[in-house]
C-alpha cells in the first residue's frame, strides 16, 4: 500500500550557511517531502537521507506520475518506515538538482546560475542544511536513516546533534570510501569533465554534457550491481538476436542495459551536481576528521542500527563492521545485521522484506 | 638477467585471410620478436600471447630504450621462459597498433587508413594470423602461453591446432568474460565513441580521441588491481598535501595515479585498436562456439597448465576452475594452480617468482 499522492515542499533558509570549506552560501532553498503526521509531542519524526542520485521524493506518487518515490517499498502505511506511526521527512541534499540549492541554482550575488562558482560541499554541510529544516519543523528529537551516502549523513547527524538523534540507521554505508571507490568516482567525474559540452561547468544555456554524465552513470551502475547479479540478469545474452553484430553497435543485453541507464539518467540529473556530490562522498572520512573512528562516535547518544549486504562490494560489509566495532568500543547501543543478498549495493533499494522486519523491530524497542 | 637488445621483425603474409565474421583481409603484416635459438629439430618453440594492450616486445630492450618488454621478468636466460633452452616468439595481435595490421594500418584497397573499415576480428582470427607466422618459421610443434586475453589465444591454439600444440599455458584467463567484464569494456568503448575527436574512427590526420581513450584506460586499471592492492598502494592519501582542495583538481593519490595511467597510455595505443581488441575479448566464448566448454577441449592433445590469482576479480579463479574441470572431464593432462596474491589481475605481470617455479616445472616434465 502506498502513501498516495504527495507533493514536494520548499523551505527558504534565511541568512548564510558557513560551509566546512570556509565558504558561505546565502539564501539556501531546501526541497522536502513529509509523509504521516507529526504527533503532539513532536517525537515521532524520522529523517530519511538519500543516496548519490536520490531526491526528496522518497515515497508516494507525484500528481500525474506513475513511478513512486525512490524508497516507496520502505515508506508508507505499515511499511518499514510506517507512516501510520511516524512523521517521515526526506529532503534533497545540498548540491543536488531536485529543488535544493546546488550548482544549477541561481547565485544570488550574480543573478546567474552558479555552475562552478558553487562551493564544494561536504556531508557535514548537507547535515547542516537538513538541521535548519528540522528546526523549522519544530522537531527536537528524531530518528535518522539512510543507505549508501544517506548512511554517511545518518552517522554525521548522530555525531553533530547528539541531543536530537535518538536512533541512527546506517545501511550499506561506510565511514570512508575505499581507494577503489574513489577511483570509480574519479572515472565518472573525468567522463563529465572531458565532455566538451561541460564547458567548465557553464552549459545551462546550451548542450549539456550528456555523454560524459551517461558514462559516469554506466560506471556507477556496474558498482551498484555485482558479478553474480549481473550474471543472473544478463549472462552473455545478445540483445534481440542470437549472434554478434561484428560492429560497434550494442551486442549484448548488458550493453543495452547500461546504455539505457545512462540515457534515462541524463534526463533527470545535473552533471555538475554529480561532480559536487561525488566529491562530498570522497571527502567523507570520520576517522580522519575526528582523530579515529572510535573517537568519532564517543560523543553520541543515539541507538545505532547498522545493516550491510553480503554481495555489496562498493560499500562492503567489512566497512560496516568497522563502524560497529568503533561503536562497541564506545559501549554504544548498536545492532548489526549483514543480510545475505545477491543484489550488490542496490540491495538497500530492493531487499525490503528483511529490512522491514529489522527496522520495525529496531524502532519498536522504545518508539512503539 | 635480461636477454639484452632485441629488435622487432616483420612478416608480410601474402594472399587473404578469411575472418570468422566472413570478411577477408589482404596483405596482413605481423610484427614479432624472437628470443633464444630454434634447435635443429625445431621442437623447442614457445609462442607467447599478449594481453589487451601488449605487443610483440615481450622481453629485452629496444635500442636506446630503458624500459624492457612487457614480460621481461618472465622471459630470458634461466627465467620462466628460458631463452637458454627455448626459442621464444611473441607477435603483436591482429587488430593491434604495434606493427601488426590493424585499424590504423593502410587499407590496400583504398590506399587510406582503415579506421572503421577494418573488419571486426576475433581471438580465432588472431590465432589464424599467428599460425601463418609459426608456419613461416618452419615450426611444427610448440608450446603456447599467455595471460588474460593471451590465455584465450592459448586455448584457441590448443583447440584449432591439436597436432602442433604440445603445451598450453593459460594464466589469469577465462573461457568467456562475465557480464561484468563485458560491462567494463562497454564503458571503455563508450568513452572512446563519445569523444568528438573519435570522429567515427577517422581521426588519424587530426586530434586523437585521447580523453576517451584515457578514461577507458582508467576504468581498465581499476579492474586490473583490486580493492586490497589499491588500499595498500594509495589508501586515502592526498596527493602532495594534507587536506582536500575543495575543487575538482586531483585530490587523492589514486586520482593522480589513474590520470597518469590514462595520459601515458594515449601516447602508446590507438583508440580504434582498443575498440577492436576489447570486442574480440567480449566475443570469445568457447562454450557457445563449440557447444559446451567440455566439448571445446574434446579434440585437444596438449598438456595444459592453468594458473589463476586469488585476488583477480576480472578473470576470477572460479572461471579458471571451469576450464580445469572441462579438461578433466575430457581426461586431458591438466595442472592447475591458484596463486595467493594481493595484486589482482595484474598479478600475472608481477608474480614472477612463483610463476617461474610452476612454469619451469611444467615445461621440464618432458621438454627439458
Amino acid at each position: 500500500m502506498t502513501i498516495g499522492t504527495v507533493e514536494t515542499k520548499y523551505l527558504n533558509i534565511e541568512g548564510t550557511i558557513e560551509l566546512e570549506s570556509g565558504q558561505k552560501l546565502k539564501n539556501v532553498q531546501v526541497a522536502y517531502e513529509t509523509y504521516g503526521e507529526l504527533n503532539d509531542s513532536k517525537d515521532n519524526a524520522i529523517l530519511l537521507l538519500h543516496a548519490l542520485t536520490g531526491d526528496a521524493h522518497a515515497a508516494g506518487y507525484h500528481q500525474g506520475e506513475n513511478k513512486p518515490g525512490w524508497w516507496d517499498i520502505m515508506v508508507g502505511p505499515n511499511k518499514a518506515f510506517d507512516t501510520n506511526k511516524y512523521f517521515i521527512i526526506c529532503s534533497n541534499m545540498l548540491g543536488g538538482c531536485k529543488g535544493t540549492t546546488g550548482p544549477s541554482s541561481i547565485n544570488p550575488d550574480t543573478g546567474k546560475i552558479y555552475g562552478l562558482d558553487f562551493p564544494v560541499i561536504t556531508i557535514e554541510d548537507a547535515v547542516k542544511v537538513q538541521k535548519k529544516l528540522i528546526d523549522f519543523l519544530g522537531i527536537k528529537k528524531l530518528c535518522v536513516a539512510g543507505g549508501s551516502m544517506g548512511g554517511m549523513q545518518a552517522m554525521e547527524w548522530a555525531i553533530q546533534h547528539k541531543d536530537m538523534v535518538t536512533h541512527s540507521i546506517i545501511i550499506a554505508s561506510t565511514s570512508r570510501l575505499s581507494a577503489q571507490g574513489i577511483a570509480f568516482n574519479t572515472v565518472g567525474r573525468n567522463a563529465i569533465l572531458s565532455d566538451p559540452n561541460w564547458n567548465n561547468g557553464d552549459y545551462y544555456s546550451g548542450e549539456k554534457p550528456e555523454k560524459g554524465l551517461g558514462i559516469a552513470r554506466m560506471v556507477g551502475h556496474i558498482t551498484y550491481l555485482c558479478e553474480e547479479s549481473m550474471h543472473k540478469k544478463f549472462a552473455r545474452r545478445f540483445q534481440d538476436k542470437e549472434s554478434p553484430n561484428f560492429n560497434f553497435d550494442i551486442d549484448f543485453e548488458v550493453e543495452s542495459y547500461l546504455a539505457h541507464q545512462g540515457q534515462i539518467f541524463v534526463d533527470r540529473f545535473d552533471a555538475n551536481s554529480y561532480l559536487y556530490i561525488t566529491k562530498a562522498i570522497d571527502y567523507f572520512d570520520l576517522a580522519s576528521k575526528y582523530g579515529s573512528l572510535e573517537e568519532s562516535f564517543s560523543n553520541t547518544d543515539a541507538k545505532f542500527l547498522v545493516i550491510s549486504f553480503s554481495s555489496d562490494w562498493l560499500f562492503p560489509s567489512f566497512q560496516s563492521k568497522e563502524i560497529v566495532n568503533a561503536l562497541m568500543k564506545n559501549q554504544k547501543d548498536v545492532s548489526f545485521c549483514e543480510i545475505e543478498s545477491p543484489y550488490g549495493h542496490d540491495a538497500f533499494l530492493l531487499e525490503h522484506e528483511i529490512q522491514t522486519k529489522i527496522i520495525k523491530s529496531f524502532l519498536a524497542e522504545d518508539k512503539s
